[in-house]
């Protein structure tokens, strides 16, 4: 009964089936039969002409499209409670060069249009000063808000209008999408995305990401980056095929849409004690140390976030009786 | 009919169903319970305590160690025809932050122990010269000869005596040892390896290579890196999973045994034509452009390794009827 | 009549003599005989043996220190308003390889010990996270507040007990001791500090700095990487002739006080305007914009700070009579 | 009697005097009036629109320049001799973050435009493989022979085809041009240059070098890249002013022939001993090691360059008697 995040979820059995399926001699690297096909895929999913890369990691996805993005004499402006700023080890500085988060406020963890302007505006345009150049969202945000395609169109205004390079960690961009239920070209690309990570690991797949690139030019850079990197898998055949398995007949927004609705479903039974609006499938919640210790002995797993906090994350799975006898467990605290 | 790649041969079964039978839920990142093996199983093939670390490919495991090993400033000695050399993308200079590859020759890829010597003693012991810090050779080597531990001895007693830190590039002990018959141990840390990039991709695996430290000093330190360089897989027990059943009953072994066999085979029809001795599953054979286009007319699909001359690998699972159909046309040829 | 900057000022006419002095032919980099001298001469003056490396800015300074403290994949604990964080166009993620500042608040710009340990305090220490390695304060602050030797020990306890290095960032550490009368020793390594960017250029000098290290054992390390980051000057003569010009007869305190005094002769005409206390050269004052324009016209020239604020440096030659107009002309507003 | 090094070598009194002029107070940085001639000064010399940022080292120089055309995945193609492979501590991999240099021979440290083309052709243009990107000559180049406008024409054609940056470390570009009696245009942006670090330290100058950008479009990211980097000098008048004493009336030109005179006088008692044509302020001589001894007795100091072989460096102040007296001695040998 583990809450404690969807990357502690299975795979989904058509990730496994595809991999069995592609278990045969193919070109090695990215040059095999699944991965000519990602392309085509992803640009019907997001209505245009994509160019996608596999990765096997939230981070490498990241942090590959911001050292695309972001000169190592750059900034990435990023909200306080990022991922690419708190959980990722300094890979951004890593892959970038050097490059500085710039860091701004803002409820949820949602990046606001004013708070990105003015992060932008206490810098002094001159060679003391590290300007800023790339914009970082994350959607849904790291406390479970999902942006709705205005708001962050909103945000891609000011990057274009100061010339900023602006990527998406989607590494729950499926659970987003299954809230809001807007279509993924209008949240990314029409709304000034560059580039977007988006995650399936943690939405049943194995360990296949998507780097999906709506700059294209910027794709051949980043293949080589990648390599670099030690990203370039040798059997990338088995990565191509996860993806395609979680986007045929739209398995990824029905995985999502699973997800969410135990995340919803908790939620209902603990609607005084949330933190914040419950719009994917993370829910925060206050539960005193008593508790969650009580929750605990009954089984069930999630991770301290704070003093008098808890974070539950659902899986794509279900989690079968899990969700429901948790949901009961809340409300009889 | 492809002899281009290791790389481009099927997963061997017992890892798809070890992938499979690891599919319910786990901790995350490396806190399964596969994971928690690992240290143990390699430990008893090494006969010594070692730390060991999945990663998804063999530039990352080669490219983590050297960046433990090497400061940026540093240089490392390896042989002019090194995979981290020609092959990687520049990922050492990467993941060092600006290190030096410091090349020497030596027959067949292998570096010999006056070529190291020399190496270093040509460079001034002052700050204007990048100093040698680390060695890291390649076992097979790029030529498919294998060291002997004799010979890595001889190599690691410079390296210590030079205070050398010392890699193995090990993407094909397997085959290596599988032709010399020595122990893993004594090829390795007997013989002053400090931390071997242990390949099992090209070895029936589907994407977990072992970076097996022998100086377990340098684990913590690399842990961090990894996850700062974007790999460390959040279902991670699917790369230990893999490891594990290719240790398990030697399976590892007899998998590069059957990929040596195939090259022993067809190197037994082409011996006149052999550019270096065959000692593990690669082969470099004189063969003219027009009868390169012959075995490619009858489906056999190779690497053009420079004008008259071809590679050829073997892969684990012993490629049914083509080894022999291909050994028969070289013949005929 | 600058009080923009103490690096407008002119250079001190024995820094200027030095130079002239040293304008023979001699060994090249820091093999001449002034470079020679540099160890003695400093260690006299901290009362210890220090290795003394002379670069051209505090830039350089304070990044090759933090390079040698700081791995990569770690984090330096610093003020928010510190010159490495604001003023230095990113260098130390330039110089380490990408590691990251970690911000802490504090009045006037110091550090606290308090906000230091809950600094640390915040990180998990799991590999998700950057983990703090070094500390650097700036002594003066960058709000012109000098530390007392209690104050860096207590900074230095807490360095020591969570293995932290510690560097002190002196661009004005003359003026501290100026100011408090403390011996160098006291505000440095008996209280901790590991490495100090010494600063000459504001203080009389022309372009050398002094790189002083308590802890010897890097001075080796920080040679090489100041020959790799293009900071071994060919004719590093002139600057550690500077350099002895000024530790002569104590001229760099001299010059020091000379410029606290200054500050000092305005504050006392602006006592009600002031931010913050004036400990040093540095005055930040509350003056209105109508103000700031009535004093530009009678020709002083400082930078607009914030709103309704200015910044005035105060600088080693006494400014003439240019100090007391302008504490006439504040007095006068 | 120092024939070690041109770095050894007093500066030139009107330097001096520059430096002493330039002391007064005036903006910092490179806002100060002298820093502002640089362009204007440097246009003339090359007749056309430079942009010129000044350094205090040709390190710096050079390696801001390849930080600039160079990306950290590329590679810069230079001779195996060049100064930035051979005696800068790694600072090209330093500076652009792991480039990777691409060594090509050529008689007397020349690159020759089939060595190039030669090189470039070896790689694949994979992404396993580090693609060239920029060209990086030095002249005069290490053996002291100096390249005809033709010769640079003939590589910056090669340059331009292939899409490589062109970068020319011009250290004794000023001996050079003395030797061939050519213009300074013909040899730099006409013949394809993009880039040139021209040198003045080893020419009479103290400390500045000057980063002549013919593709003034970098110049900003340089200047950023210089602050960055550390290499921002707070009091830069001191830089502009040397540079531009050192171009008034030739200065630079006149310092250079009288360098080559001496190395000519040299050259002339010494022609069956010649290594390389002295076409600069070099000479590399067979000496044994018993004449070597016997020179050094006489009290000539050098360098040696390898079995049997010394480097001899003239310098711009003629070095008084000692010119002809070392010639003497060379002809009694």
């Amino acid at each position: 009964m583990l809450f404690v995040s969807d990357n502690a979820a299975p795979v989904h059995p058509k990730v496994i089936e595809a991999i069995a399926e592609a278990n045969h001699a193919d070109i090695a690297y990215d040059g095999d039969a699944y991965s000519a096909r990602l392309d085509g895929a992803f640009s019907e999913l997001f209505e245009r002409d994509v160019r996608v890369l596999w990765v096997t990691t939230g981070t490498a996805a990241n942090c590959l499209a911001l050292a695309a993005l972001c000169p190592p004499y750059g900034a990435i402006v990023c909200h306080r409670d990022a991922h690419i700023e708190v959980d990722e080890a300094g890979a951004p500085g890593f892959f970038t060069g050097g490059a500085k988060l710039m860091l701004v406020d803002g409820a949820g963890a949602k990046v606001a249009p004013d708070g990105l302007a003015a992060a932008c505006d206490r810098i002094r345009p001159d060679v003391h000063q590290v300007q800023p150049t790339t914009l970082s969202i994350t959607n849904a945000t790291e406390y479970g808000l999902s942006y709705r395609a205005s708001e962050v169109a909103a945000l891609g205004e000011i990057a274009r209008a100061r010339g900023l390079g602006f990527h998406m960690d989607g590494a729950r961009l499926a659970n987003a999408l299954a809230f809001t239920g807007e279509r993924p070209a209008d949240v990314t690309w029409r709304a000034g995305v560059d580039a977007l990570s988006f995650g399936f690991v943690k939405n049943g797949g194995l360990n296949a990401e998507a780097l999906v690139l709506f700059r294209t030019d910027l794709a051949d850079e980043i293949a080589v980056r990648r390599k670099r990197s030690g990203h370039l898998l040798s059997k990338g055949r088995f990565l191509a095929a996860q993806l395609l398995a979680l986007l045929k007949d739209d398995l990824w927004l029905a995985n999502a849409g699973a997800a969410n609705d135990v995340a919803r479903r908790i939620a209902a039974a603990a609607s005084h004690r949330l933190l914040y609006p419950v719009e994917a499938n993370e829910l925060f919640l206050r539960v005193s140390a008593e508790e969650a210790a009580a929750l605990r002995a009954q089984g069930f797993d999630f991770y301290d976030w704070g003093p008098g906090e808890i974070r539950l994350v659902a899986s794509w799975d279900g989690q079968g009786e899990s969700a429901d006898r948790l949901a009961a467990a809340i409300a009889a605290l």
